[in-house]
C-alpha cells in the first residue's frame, strides 16, 4: 500500500502559528481556572465500549470511533453484528470520562471536587469547514456541590477566562431543565413525552415555530398541547418572557425554589463578571445532552452563529456508576471555536523573545562549527532562542523563512 | 450493560498530583526547545492504517489498536480478515506522523524544520507495571539538515532540558547504524543478512553474549561470521572499545567521515553541556527501529534501568512519502520515565500561591453568599487562588482535605 501524506479524513495538521495561539488559550484556561481551585485530571482517550454506548451521550453515540478487540478475543468468524468484534472505543466528550473517572476514585478526592480537564475527543461526524473528527474539548466541572454556588463560580470562571483571551460583550442564556418540564406539564404533555417534546423544542433556532408545530404534529401528541405549547413559545419569540410572569404561569408544575436559584445565579454573575456580558434567561434553551437535571446556560457571541461554550448540572449521571445520587455542574468552552476566532482575528500570540540564527557555510571546519555552538550556548543562557542551520544553495530565500519565524538577527558564518 | 468504573485495561486515569508534575515538566519542555529554536506542531492520534502498516514501525506495528470502518463502508459480511473492517489505527509513535506531516506541507515550511510534538500514542502491549497502553511522548525533530549540527543541537538541548527538571550525570550511549553495518560487513555476513543480524544483536543487554551466540547459530549464519562477530562483542563487553581501534579494524568496510563525524558531536556535547553527563561511544548499541541511518544515540541513568531517551538519523523515512530524499534526525525523551522518577522522588511542583477556602453553613442567606463570592473576586485579583464551598456535615474531614489541598486559609461563613 502507498503511504498517505494527507491526515485521514476530518482531522488536521496543526502548524506551529496555530500551536502559537493554542499553547497561550491553554496557558490562560490553566491560569484562569486554577484561581478557582480547579485541579487537572486526565483520563485515557479510550472507553469501554458499555460506558461509551450507556445511552448518556445522546445522539454523540452514533458517531463513536469503535476499536477493533485484538489477539485471541478477536473472533471475526463468530461475530454476527459489529458490536461482536469491537471491545471499546474513543471518548465523544469529557463528561463520561469523569464521571467514571469520580466513581472509580471517590474515597481518594476532597468534596466538592472541582475538575479541570483538556483533551481530545473523537467525533465521525459528516465532515464541514472548521468542524473536525478530533477536537480538543475543554471542562470544569464541580462534583458534590448541590447549592448555586457550583453555577456561580462556573459561569464566572468561564466569563473571566474569555475576557482574559479576548472576548467580551457575549451574552450568556440561561435556563432549567425543570422550568422546561415545568412548561411541558402546564402545555399538556404526558411526563413520558416530555423528553421527547424537548428534543423537538431544541430545534427551534433551526426550524422555527413552524417547524416546530409540524413536528410536534407528526409525532401526534394531543393538539391542544401542541396548541398551548406553540402558543407559549410564540410569545416567547415576539415578545420575550419575564422570568417572574413565566414563574406565575407554571406556578402549579414546579418545585419551589427553582426560579429563586436562577436569580442567584444571574445576579452573582452580573456583580462579579470581569467584563460587560450579561445573562439574561431564556425559557428556550434546552441543550441537547438528555442528563442535564438542572440549570443549563449558554454562550453566544455576537457575529457568531453556535455556542462559544455551554453546561449545566447533571446530578443522575455519576449514579449511573456509583449507584448513589452525587451532584455534578459542568462547564465547557467551544475551545476549537475560541481558537478559530484567534486565527481569524489576526492576533499573535509569539513569545517576545530576540532571536538570533547562525548561518553555517558548508566549507566551514569542525572545529569553526565548534565555536558556534559554543556562542549559541551563551546567546540561550542570555535568554536568547538560537537556532543553527547549514547554509542552503538559496540563502536568499532561506533567510526570508528565518525572518518569517522571527529571526531578525542572521549570523553568516564561512570558512576562515 | 452495566457501566465500569476502571479504566480500559493497560490505561490509567491522571490524578491531581501526577497532573502538578505533567504540567511541569511539559512547561519546562517547550521553554528549553524553544530556546533551541523548535516550534510546536500536532498531529492527529488517528493515522491511516496504510502508513501505520508500511513496515516502518518495526515491532510496534503488531500493537497496533485498529479502528473500525463506519457507516456503509463496514461491510460484514464481505470481510474475510480483520484487515477488511479498519481503514485507520492509533499512532504508536510520532515519527511516522511527522514524517507524514512534514511531506504533507513541505512548501510551508522552513528550511531545516524544526518541530516539537508532545502527544499521546498507543501500543497494545501486554499490561505491565509502570507500562501502559496510552502514554505520551514528546519528540524534538529536525528535517531538512544532513550534517552532524542537526544531532548535536538536539542533544544539547536533550541534556539541558532533563538537568532543569532535576536529572544529572547521566550517561548517553552513542554510535552508528555504519558502524553496526561496518562491523557485519568485517565479520563477513552478506548485506541481505545484516539488518537480522543487528535485531539479534539488539538483544544483547538481556541475553548476554551467549544468548547472542544461540541466536546466531540458530538462524543458520556462517560459522566464521558468528565466531568473528561474538568475538569482538566480548572483547567490547571486556575492555571496552576505543573508537579509534574500531575505525582501523573495520576501516575497509566504512564509508570515510563516519567516526569523525562521531567525535565531533561528543566533542560539542561535553563543550557544551549544562550538567555532569557524559557521553561515551557504544558499538554494542543497536537501537530497535528499522529506520535509523546514521548517528543513534540513547540515555541511561544510574539506577533505573531501561533508556530515559534516544533517538537517531532516519534520513529515508521521508522519502517513503515524498519520494525524494530528505535528511531527518530526531530525540525523544522518555517522558513517562522521567514523570515516574519524579514521582518517586517525593518532589511536589504545586503553585507557590496563597489559597483561601470560604466555606459556607447551608442556613447563610442568598445575600451573605452572594457577598462572599464579591470576596473571593477579590482575592483572585489580588492572585490568589480561592474556593467556596458549601459546609459539609463532617466539617473536620472535609477541612482536612481542604488543607491537604493546600488551602491553609479556611474562612467559615454561618447564618447572622
Amino acid at each position: 500500500m502507498d503511504m498517505k501524506k494527507k491526515p485521514v479524513t476530518g482531522m488536521k495538521d496543526i502548524m506551529p502559528d496555530e500551536m502559537e495561539i493554542r499553547n497561550h488559550v491553554m496557558n490562560a484556561i490553566k491560569e484562569v481556572y486554577e484561581s478557582y481551585g480547579f485541579v487537572n485530571i486526565e483520563t485515557p482517550a479510550i472507553e469501554h465500549i458499555a460506558n461509551l454506548s450507556g445511552k448518556l451521550g445522546g445522539e454523540n453515540e452514533k458517531l463513536i470511533f469503535r476499536i477493533l478487540k485484538r489477539g485471541e478475543k478477536l473472533k471475526l468468524d463468530q461475530a454476527k453484528t459489529a458490536e461482536d468484534l469491537v471491545d471499546s472505543g474513543l471518548r465523544y466528550d469529557l463528561t463520561l470520562p469523569l464521571s467514571r473517572y469520580y466513581s472509580n476514585h471517590a474515597n481518594e478526592l476532597p468534596i466538592p471536587f472541582k475538575a479541570l480537564q483538556m483533551g481530545n475527543v473523537w467525533r465521525a461526524d459528516r465532515p464541514q469547514r472548521g468542524r473536525f473528527r478530533q477536537f480538543v474539548q475543554c471542562d470544569i466541572d464541580i462534583i458534590g456541590e448541590a447549592g448555586c454556588i457550583a453555577e456561580s463560580e462556573l459561569l464566572l470562571a468561564g466569563e473571566e477566562l474569555l475576557y482574559k483571551v479576548g472576548f467580551n460583550g457575549f451574552t450568556i442564556r440561561i435556563n432549567d431543565r425543570r422550568v422546561l418540564y415545568a412548561v411541558s406539564s402546564y402545555c399538556g404533555f404526558e411526563e413520558n413525552e416530555r423528553d421527547e417534546v424537548l428534543i423537538i423544542l431544541d430545534k427551534l433556532d433551526k426550524i422555527g415555530i413552524d417547524g416546530i408545530r409540524e413536528c410536534l404534529e407528526e409525532a401526534g401528541y394531543k393538539a391542544e398541547a401542541t396548541n398551548k405549547c406553540c402558543e407559549l413559545f410564540e410569545n416567547f419569540l415576539a415578545n420575550g418572557m419575564d422570568m417572574d410572569e413565566l414563574a406565575s404561569i407554571v406556578k402549579d408544575h414546579i418545585e419551589e425554589g427553582v426560579f429563586a436559584n436562577l436569580k442567584t445565579i444571574m445576579k452573582v454573575f452580573d456583580d462579579n463578571k470581569k467584563g460587560s456580558s450579561k445573562i439574561i434567561f431564556d425559557p428556550t434553551l434546552v441543550r441537547g445532552m438528555g442528563y442535564y437535571t438542572g440549570p443549563i446556560f449558554e454562550i453566544s457571541m455576537e457575529g457568531f452563529s453556535g455556542s462559544v461554550g455551554g453546561g449545566g448540572r447533571y446530578d443522575e449521571m455519576i449514579g449511573r456508576f456509583t449507584k448513589s445520587q452525587v451532584p455534578a455542574c459542568g462547564f465547557s468552552i467551544g475551545f476549537e471555536r475560541i481558537i478559530m476566532l484567534l486565527m481569524e482575528s489576526g492576533r499573535t500570540f509569539s513569545k517576545d523573545v530576540k532571536r538570533r540564527a547562525y548561518l553555517i557555510d558548508k566549507k566551514v571546519s569542525d572545529d569553526k562549527m565548534e565555536e558556534v555552538v559554543g556562542k549559541a550556548t551563551e546567546d540561550r543562557k542570555e535568554g536568547m532562542a538560537v537556532t543553527i542551520c547549514t547554509m542552503k544553495k538559496n540563502k536568499k530565500f532561506q533567510k526570508e523563512m528565518l525572518k518569517n519565524q522571527g529571526y531578525d538577527d542572521i549570523v553568516e558564518v564561512f570558512a576562515d
